[in-house]
C-alpha cells in the first residue's frame, strides 16, 4: 500500500523514539551478552552472578546515549558499543553495591531478588567490583579492535574512571549518607550530590560518545551540558513522581521521600517550584544542542522521554 | 675516610636491595600522597577514608616491582610512577574489600583497625570502589602527562582491567570461597586460585612496567612468567611460614591453616614438597630474567626477598 507522498514526509520529520529505542536496545543487549562468557569452569560462579544482574533487563539509557552522541558527531555505533557496554557494567556494579545490606538493604530489584539475595553478599561485592575493573578492560580491548585512536581511549577511561570516584558515583553516595542524617541540607549540597551520584554517569556516557567520534573539545563541553541538564532533571521528576503518582502508577512505593522525611527537590522548592526548574533545565538542555541540528533529534528526543515520564 | 678501592668494587658488584627499596619506597609514598586530595569539602570524607587504608604503610612491593621492570626495559621511573600508583590503588581496593564482615571479617590490618571498622561498611565499600575506578583514571592521566604513547596507555589498562576481572582477583577470591567448603581441593585447583588471587596483580605489575617502557611482546612475556613464578612461590612461602614459625616470629597467628583444615601447599605437597616447589619456581623466575643480564638485579633480589622472607 502506497501512503500520499506528505504524510510520509510528515511521519519521516517527526523523530520516531520507540523505533529507535528499540533498534539500539536490541543492539546494546546483543553486545552485553556477548562482553561477559565463561571461557573454564573456574570462572562459571562469577560469570553468572556478573550476568545475572547486567543482563536484568533496564531501559538501558546510558549506553544508547553513548552511541547517539558518538553518531551526532560523525562516529559509527561500533566505534561508540564497547563504550556504551562499559558505562552499563558501572551502572550495574552501582546497583549491585547500593542493594547491599549495609547501605540500602534492598530484596528486589526490578522485580527480581537482588545480586547478594541469590549469590551472597560476598559473591556480590566480587561480581561488582569485577564488573567495575571489566568495564575499564573491555573499553580498552573493543575499542582498540573498532579501530578508535588510542588518544581518545586513553581520554574516554579517564572520564570513566573520574565518573566512579570521589568527583563521581562514590562521593555522591559518600556525601548522600552523611545528608540522610541531617534535617537542614541546603539546596546546594542537594544538588552536589545529584551532579555526582545521579548526572554524572549521564555525563560520561554522552561525552565519552563525543570524544571516541573525535569531536572538538567545545562539542563535548555541550554534550556534556546538555547530560548533566538532562540528569538532574531526571532526579527532580523523580521527586515530583514519588508525591504525585500512586503507588500503583509508579510500580514501586509511593510518597516514600515525604515519609523518610529525605530532602528533595519538592521539600526544598516546593512542587511548582521544582517543576520549573526541571523545564528549565530541560530547555537548557534543549539549547546546548542547537548547534548540531536535526542530528540531535535522539538526544532530543531521549530528553523529552527522561523528563516526562510518568513513572 | 679513604676506603680501600678493591673493597668499593667489592661492595658495588654485589646489589644493594636494601638501599635501593629505600629509595623507591620513598618515591613511591610520594606518588601515592600526591595521587589523592580532597578539593572541596564535599569529597573529605570519602578522599580521607580512601587515604586511610592507601597511606597505611606496606611493603609496596607491587609498584616498586612495576617500576623495576620499566627500567629493567629502558623506561624510566616517571613513565611508571601513575601505573605503579594505579597496582597499588587496586591492591588497596581488594584489602579494604576483604576485611568486610561479609568477607574475611577482620577487625585489623597493619595494627590498625580496618577501614570499615572506621568508617562503616557503606563507606568501606564505596571507598574500595572509588579506589578501584580512580587507579585507571590516574594511570591514564598520569601516563598520558608522563608522555607514555597511547597505544602503550591502554594496552596496559586492558591488562589492569583483566587482573581485578573474573580471570584475576575476583575470579581467584570467588573460586576461594568455593573451595572453602570443600575438604578435597585438588593441586590445580589450588594453584588456579592462587594463580588468579595472588599472582595475577604481581604479574601485571610487572608486565605493565615493561609495556609501558616499549618491550616486544617476548620480553614482556618473560617478565610475565618471572612474576607468575614468584607470587606462586610467595604463597607456598605463607603456607610452609604458618607451620615452621612461631606466632610471635610471624606478627600473625600461626598453624590457622591447620586449625581451620584449610587446603594448604603444605597440606597437598608435605613440607618438604612445598620447599622443593618454591624453589623450583624460584629458579624458573630467575631464569626468566637470564637475558636481561644485570639490568635484571633489582627484579633477581625482589625475588629473593619474597621467597626467603622469614616472616
Amino acid at each position: 500500500m502506497q501512503r500520499p507522498k506528505v504524510d510520509r514526509l510528515a511521519v519521516e520529520s517527526e523523530f520516531d523514539l520507540a523505533a529507535y529505542f528499540g533498534k539500539k536496545v536490541a543492539a546494546v543487549e546483543r553486545a552485553l551478552d556477548a562482553s561477559l562468557k565463561s571461557s573454564t569452569p573456574e570462572t562459571a560462579k562469577i560469570i553468572e552472578a556478573m550476568r545475572y544482574s547486567l543482563l536484568a533487563g533496564g531501559k538501558r539509557v546510558r549506553p544508547i546515549m553513548c552511541v547517539a552522541a558518538c553518531e551526532m558527531l560523525g562516529g559509527t555505533e561500533t566505534m561508540a558499543m564497547p563504550t556504551a557496554v562499559a558505562v552499563e557494567m558501572i551502572h550495574t556494579m552501582s546497583l549491585i553495591h547500593d542493594d547491599l545490606p549495609s547501605m540500602d538493604d534492598d530484596d528486589l530489584r526490578r522485580g527480581k531478588p537482588t545480586n547478594h539475595v541469590v549469590y551472597g553478599e560476598d559473591v556480590a561485592i566480587l561480581a561488582g567490583d569485577a564488573l567495575l575493573s571489566t568495564s575499564f578492560a573491555h573499553c580498552a580491548k573493543g575499542s582498540s579492535e573498532a579501530r578508535v585512536p588510542a588518544e581518545r581511549i586513553v581520554e574516554v577511561i579517564r572520564r570513566l574512571g573520574e565518573a566512579v570516584s570521589e568527583v563521581g558515583l562514590a562521593g555522591g553516595q559518600v556525601m548522600d549518607l552523611e545528608c540522610e542524617a541531617k534535617t537542614d541540607v541546603a539546596l546546594e549540597d542537594l544538588t552536589w550530590i545529584h551532579t555526582h551520584k545521579t548526572a554524572k554517569l549521564l555525563e560520561v556516557s554522552v561525552a565519552a560518545g563525543a570524544v571516541l567520534a573525535g569531536a572538538s573539545p567545545h562539542d563535548v563541553s555541550l554534550c556534556e551540558t546538555y547530560a548533566k541538564d538532562i540528569g538532574l532533571a531526571f532526579q527532580i521528576a523523580d521527586d515530583i513522581l514519588d508525591v504525585t503518582k500512586s503507588t500503583e502508577d509508579l510500580g514501586k512505593t509511593a510518597g516514600k521521600d515525604v515519609d523518610a522525611d529525605k530532602t528533595t527537590y519538592v521539600k526544598l522548592m516546593g512542587l511548582d517550584g521544582a517543576r520549573e526548574e526541571a523545564d528549565r533545565l530541560y530547555q537548557e538542555a534543549l539549547s546546548s544542542l542547537e548547534p548540531f541540528g536535526d542530528r540531535a533529534d535522539p538526544l532530543i528526543a531521549i530528553a523529552k522521554f527522561i523528563v516526562e515520564r510518568e513513572s
